[in-house]
């Protein structure tokens, strides 16, 4: 199949440091390479991919050093490109929300849009009733929610690089780990309260966004100054793998309707078990009793904790490498592709 | 005529604080309406207008409560209820920078784009070459300097209802007047500096972003403890008239690229002469020795405010009325409309 994908322009294919979508588009891409797909990856030019890639931008938006820039121009350049080569494709794989609906109207029938972030936000319903002819793809079904009456065509849960995170048999720090960003919606300060309560040492690794910089100092740091508690700041990819894999579990109190929650899964290729509260997606993500426990509170969460650091760690790792796996993930993808396709094939010669 | 302005949502039409381009297109929108045009303003649901309002969110997104909004969401689904009625109009006037583009390419001849901000922004080169048959217009020549290559079709420099603020014969405070906003780009070090050369006091009306406060903190305040200088923080557009009124001469020594520069002709309604450096649009703006002079330098500006005190107030409101009043402006728009349509009255029944 020839395929296009769409990645937004903010971080590189994948991204440095962060950058939760252009990861997943980079791992899909070469996911979908490796099972023999056409594939053409759009994205800033400092992007690393198995497959084909067209520059949108001379480097990704975040990481320019140009004082001025315009998000907005750079995407819809982007676009444009894509457009004049879009009768190249069986399918265009957007992963930048709504931006392309104006641009891509007669091609929608051959269009994947997979959104990447929450739906709830107030001018959403009104800009996806307008353009009902676009297949959507949800990261998770709880993500649908806000936006129940849209065109979803699937759930494709995101998937890692079965490589990337290797299996750890045994939890060598014994320790919980907290991991992600500082911020009210991931409550670090429940994880506190559940060290205290189990006993257990806890590790924070997590970067403080600025616009967190006031909720850390006042509600958090005051946390830290106990002999249980180690801020260990933000972690790269590089010692992510030792982080979680000697994790006895990781804590995921969260407190938003997170759409997916990338560590989770992250943890369970290392064999981690997860404790984490019953918000977004989580139900999804998690098999209450083989990859983790689904709490309500913070009684239940010491109980829980006490009890998955027993789990059987390889069957965490199987149950990731048959779920989350990016392979998985685009076979998944592959699945869709084939499905909203007229016939396979036809497409290139009917818009060439 | 039937012309369709489609404004931004961010602030209401007016609005009732700041917003630049929502006040522009409030005193177009009824300055054509004046002139006997059947006009249908495209803005949020709080806006107020003599002509008919189509309210494309319920509210201006700046002043809604909601915690989660997306803009772009919003003004793409305002920009789809324009397109569904586009046969109606002879003219399209939007005031959005390029985000209708995509949407509107059929119908390009028959809009106009008036462009509000600065336009040294990395990316929209790009994306101003890719869609190159919109019809724009600037708000200064000089705004145009970055895209020179672009479908330039003439400069409306912004205009004020006549009755908005008063001709003020006499300046009765004798100060010095610096209106706008506190930030390193507006100088306010420098209109200081001009007040302790020449001796005269200077009041400074401002309000502060968050973004500034730093500077704020840092580089101003430390230089407001002198008692020829008073900080009277922001003001509305009730008190404007009488501060600018009762000034001997605007300060605007700007040190960036300003694209007009509206508070110029707020004090030349009122009479009131401008001491302005040689930026942006300050030369298209001023009339050296007429309604103020253009400097260089603090030493040339000091030299300058001494001058314009003397000058002939009631010249300088003459000159306002002749060039920069609300239906200055709208019968520039009036030629423009007319001239890059094919036929008037001919669209409608085409595109019917």
């Amino acid at each position: 199949m020839k395929i296009a994908q769409i990645a937004p322009l903010c971080e590189a294919v994948p991204p440095p440091l962060y950058g939760g979508t252009e990861r997943i588009v980079a791992w899909l891409t070469d996911a979908l390479v490796d099972l023999g797909h056409d594939v053409t990856l759009f994205a800033s030019a400092d992007s690393h991919t198995r497959a084909r890639l067209v520059p949108g931008r001379d480097c990704a938006i975040r990481m320019d050093p140009a004082p001025l820039k315009s998000d907005l121009a750079a995407h819809l350049a982007m676009l444009h490109q894509v457009r004049a080569r879009a009768a190249e494709f069986d399918v265009l794989h957007f992963h930048i929300d709504l931006l392309h609906f104006p641009m891509f109207e007669e091609f929608a029938g051959r269009t994947i849009t997979t959104l990447h972030g929450r739906l709830d936000l107030k001018d959403l319903d009104h800009a996806y009733r307008r353009w009902p002819r676009y297949p959507l793809v949800s990261i998770s079904d709880d993500q649908r929610r806000p936006l129940r009456f849209a065109n979803w065509r699937g759930t494709v849960h995101h998937g890692l690089p079965e490589t990337l995170l290797p299996f750890s048999p045994r939890a060598e720090g014994g320790y919980l780990a907290f991991l992600g960003r500082i911020s009210p919606e991931k409550r670090p300060d429940r994880a506190i309260a559940i060290a205290r309560a189990t006993g257990m040492p806890l590790r924070i690794a997590a970067k403080v966004d600025d616009a967190d910089r006031q909720y850390f100092r006042e509600s958090i740091e005051p946390l830290l100054d106990d002999p249980l508690v180690e801020f260990v700041g933000e972690i790269g990819d590089a010692d992510k793998a030792r982080f979680l894999g000697d994790a006895s579990a990781l804590l995921f109190p969260i407190d938003w309707p997170e759409p997916f929650g990338l560590v989770m899964i992250e943890a369970m290729a290392c064999g981690t078990p997860v404790v984490a509260w019953n918000r977004g997606s989580v139900p999804e993500v998690l098999e209450d009793g083989v990859t983790g426990r689904i709490v309500d509170n913070l009684e239940a969460a010491a109980d829980a904790v006490r009890e998955v650091v027993g789990y059987d760690r390889a069957r965490i790792r199987a149950t990731f490498e048959r779920r989350f796996s990016a392979t998985a993930m685009a076979r998944r993808y592959e699945d869709l592709y084939g499905q909203h396709l007229p016939i396979a094939g036809d497409c290139v010669r009917r818009f060439a």
